[in-house]
């Protein structure tokens, strides 16, 4: 775009906006450019409404001049680009529109803007008393609810599957006009925090993992914090294809609500503590034949699982027989964490911390007190240092863009039956391995009949050629994944053409994007 | 349209169906046009595709002479409109569609064609010897399952929304090309049966209530069959508001998973034989003293309810006691019928039928059998006989179409809240019987949050006048309940306005209607 329509658009910007909430130096912005892998697009500006009224403005600026703009609710979506646009653009932080809008403790549900983070939304229902629970992800207490919700994001609770759990969108469409969802049309409708589908077409699909519109307030639902709550987890050294087996009944005939995470041993390893570089012989990746080493000596298994148990407390007695019967003898250990060792737990997890670090045994407990956080909604910190995995650096504030950590996220979606995640499994693992970096995955039970197997290349950008080397992998994952049936769920800024196939369908969004957004002006190549 | 193009038109879909399959005599075109109210659109012809590259041919066809056309599954769209169109064209039948192309006991789905009818569904399942249920409208076992599922329709079991509960969408769009919505773009995907996602924007909610887009292929989620299944019935003569505010915590915690509903008294009355003439002195409406003493004689309550409780014997067990503590003082009798109680009821019913029928006492019970199946997912034909109330006929075989029944369903949703249902029942009560209707009202608890009140007018189109009191009485509730904040889930084809709200939402419903169908030939007037 030339220089004089941009200059002209960031002068009507700062006058609407205010010259303090529209960065143009090039520190700023070269730092808003940088995600936790390599990406090429430019970030030309930032703006930061704080207002609904304040984004149509900015959308009609945007069109007039005909400037891309890219908008982002807090912008850590880290492993998938942080706030890095896919092409050159304009990006719009909506991180100042954090009101949290209405509260509705009998029917469960909060209307909140994009800026609202899990914490602040945490801190909200526990300031007022709420018996209700929010679900976390845990990426960062600091993520956007809205922006997690908008790249289908998942958690741990009953409520994981996030877009399944909201509704009554309201969205700034690229011509500045502003459209509510479901029955929010209706102006005197009490209904519209309610339903997801309203009257006439449903829109919401519409709008997430797009660049249709902007979200500026969104509808999420919460859960009554059950009168019971208990943990499990259970370790096992064989096979993954029976656990699948045994909870996939479970999952189908709602006993387990919540969503089951189960991570391999790379992934429990890399979560408890920094690339264990003396046992590797400071070579990267670290073998198999290594991992089995430190399987044995740190006890860690080939897979570790945790999922909630919600309900009265009958349901969850019910509950853990089930599991109980469900598992036996396709696990190694099956243990249940009741509130009584729950509260424990949380009382020597510093005292533990501090020792696990200088002793480096038995990992895999580390990982228990934050996922009790994750699996009661509680936003939880504990995750992100996984991405200084093979950083040589330590740091109390934790920033992975900056502190350049290479991270890049693949998320097969496979059927939730024993031979599929095996194949996806072996997949990832040979690839990973073959192309220098050591497959951590978990698979998330994430709906009644599919898994989400969120496989991680965690590297150090600053070994030269890495970035290359992971993004050659990761591409080749997809590559393969897809072609044996298991697109990803997600896809990160600098890979968008994944989610291309089929012509009608490339008919269909490029019919929709020209309807919508003549000039092409918001997120151009975001999902498309 | 003129007659010329139309008659090209023909020519054509003739060429490409057989003569057989179009349909142009008068008789039959003007049985199509009748709904179970006064409508005034004309059916030009009817076609009968039998596949999907049939139906794209259609569309081109169509598209090529400017001829609207008007699909639908089964017709059985009874009190919304059943086959008609909202304004003049051509139908489309799908009913010789009815293929059922996938099924997996496993991951419990079923992607079948439009034409595949509940009675089909649940016939393949049952000679399969299927452990799975599926979940059933009590319109007819002769409904399509899809056509229920893209009017928003629902059930009874834990699988009753049937929006919720449904995916991977084949479309044919009104240029002809096909689509698959979610993961099916990808040709090698594994996922499409089991995302209601995919990656990218999500299209599914766009073509339900819609005219974007003809489905000809869905997949329909299945549960399995519960270990343990018991219904509760229950009896009030109290207020509605505390047992609404007693039911949503369950619904809420997961307690309840199927969706209850609630009958008022003129809908038990209703549903369980002819108006009582004698008592009523040969007039209409059955005035609210009548209806007392009715109540008195009949033992009807003012309210009665049913649901289901599913899964293992532990957790029936439990819901049973929760549910029984929860109602405690609010209603009159609550009662659990389990398996053997259930049996029973079955065996007697054609005995108790009959027997009521002559006695007119507890007439309330009748309706406990049909329940019964409804809440197993077991397709019924026992509540469409209640669209004869005022018919001074007997019949055995039912078409409320042909026999002139009249029948207007208004369905106003409404928060689940003592305060909001009670609102929406005194409203409809007043405006119905003022009108001379009586309110036969039955109030579903749809999703954890919300309840949809589907108010029936029920009369008989032979009587003078009817047709336009009825009418009236159906737009008056449409005005009001809309005004205090309760819109409709979904609308007939003579009041498709009524969806017509927000000066933005009638902008891009225009951009995505110009963009997808710029001659407008794909069933103009519905839902716009």
């Amino acid at each position: 775009m030339p220089n004089l329509e941009l200059g002209e658009a960031l002068r009507e910007w700062a006058s609407l906006l205010g010259d303090e909430h529209v960065s143009c130096d090039a520190a700023t912005l070269a730092s808003a450019g940088t995600a936790t892998f390599a990406s090429s697009s430019r970030v030309l500006a930032i703006l930061r409404p704080e207002s609904r009224d304040h984004v149509q403005q900015v959308v009609r600026i945007a069109n007039r001049h005909r400037i891309p703009i890219y908008p982002f609710s807090t912008g850590k979506n880290w492993g998938y680009g942080s706030r890095v646009p896919p092409r050159d653009g304009v990006l719009v932080d909506l991180g100042r529109m954090n009101r949290i809008v209405a509260f509705d403790e009998q029917l469960a549900y909060v209307t909140i803007e994009p800026g609202v983070t899990q914490r602040q939304l945490y801190a909200y229902l526990q300031e007022r008393g709420s018996k209700l629970w929010m679900d976390a992800t845990g990426a960062s207490p600091d993520c956007s609810v809205i922006g997690n919700t908008l790249e289908r994001g998942f958690g741990h609770t009953p409520m994981g599957d996030h877009c399944a759990n909201a509704c009554g969108y309201e969205v700034v469409l690229p011509n500045g006009e502003c459209l509510e969802t479901g029955f929010g049309r209706f102006p005197e409708a009490r209904t519209t925090a309610l339903s997801r589908w309203g009257v006439g077409p449903s829109f919401d699909g519409l709008f997430s993992q797009s660049n249709l519109g902007i979200i500026t307030r969104m509808t999420v639902w919460l859960m009554p914090a059950p009168e019971a709550f208990e943990v499990f987890v259970f370790q096992s050294d064989g096979p993954i294809a029976p656990i699948i087996e045994a909870l996939r009944p479970l999952r189908l005939d709602g006993t387990l609500r919540g969503v089951t995470h189960i991570g391999n041993d790379y992934k429990v390893l890399s979560g408890a503590g920094p690339y264990p570089w003396a046992a590797a012989g400071g070579k990267t990746p670290l073998d198999e034949a290594t991992m089995a080493r430190l399987r044995r000596e740190l006890r860690i298994t080939k897979w570790s699982a945790s999922g909630g148990l919600y309900g009265t407390r009958g349901q969850v007695r019910e509950a853990r027989s089930l599991l109980r019967r469900a598992l036996a003898g396709k696990v190694d250990r099956l243990q249940f964490v009741g509130p009584r060792k729950l509260a424990l737990l949380r009382r020597i997890e510093p005292a533990y911390r501090a020792m696990t670090k200088r002793t480096d045994l038995q990992r895999a407990l580390i990982f228990i007190p934050p996922l009790l956080d994750l699996l009661q909604g509680r936003p939880t910190e504990s995750f992100l240092g996984s991405s200084y995995w093979r950083k040589k650096m330590t740091t109390n504030t934790l920033n992975p863009d900056v502190d350049r950590c290479g991270l890049l996220w693949c998320s097969p979606v496979a059927p939730m039956r024993g031979e599929d995640v095996t194949a996806v499994m072996d997949l990832a693992r040979e690839i990973s391995l073959r192309h220098g970096f050591e497959p951590q995955i978990s698979i998330s039970l994430i709906n009644e009949r599919m898994t989400i197997s969120t496989v991680a290349l965690t590297y150090d950008r600053d070994v030269a050629g890495e970035d290359d080397r992971a993004m050659a992998c990761y591409q080749e994952l997809m590559r393969r994944l897809t072609e044996q049936g298991y697109p990803s769920y997600r896809l990160n800024v600098a890979s968008m053409h994944y989610g291309n196939a089929g012509a009608e369908y490339k008919n269909v969004i490029r019919a929709m994007k020209a309807a919508l957004d003549p000039k092409g002006i918001l997120a151009p190549g975001r999902y498309e």
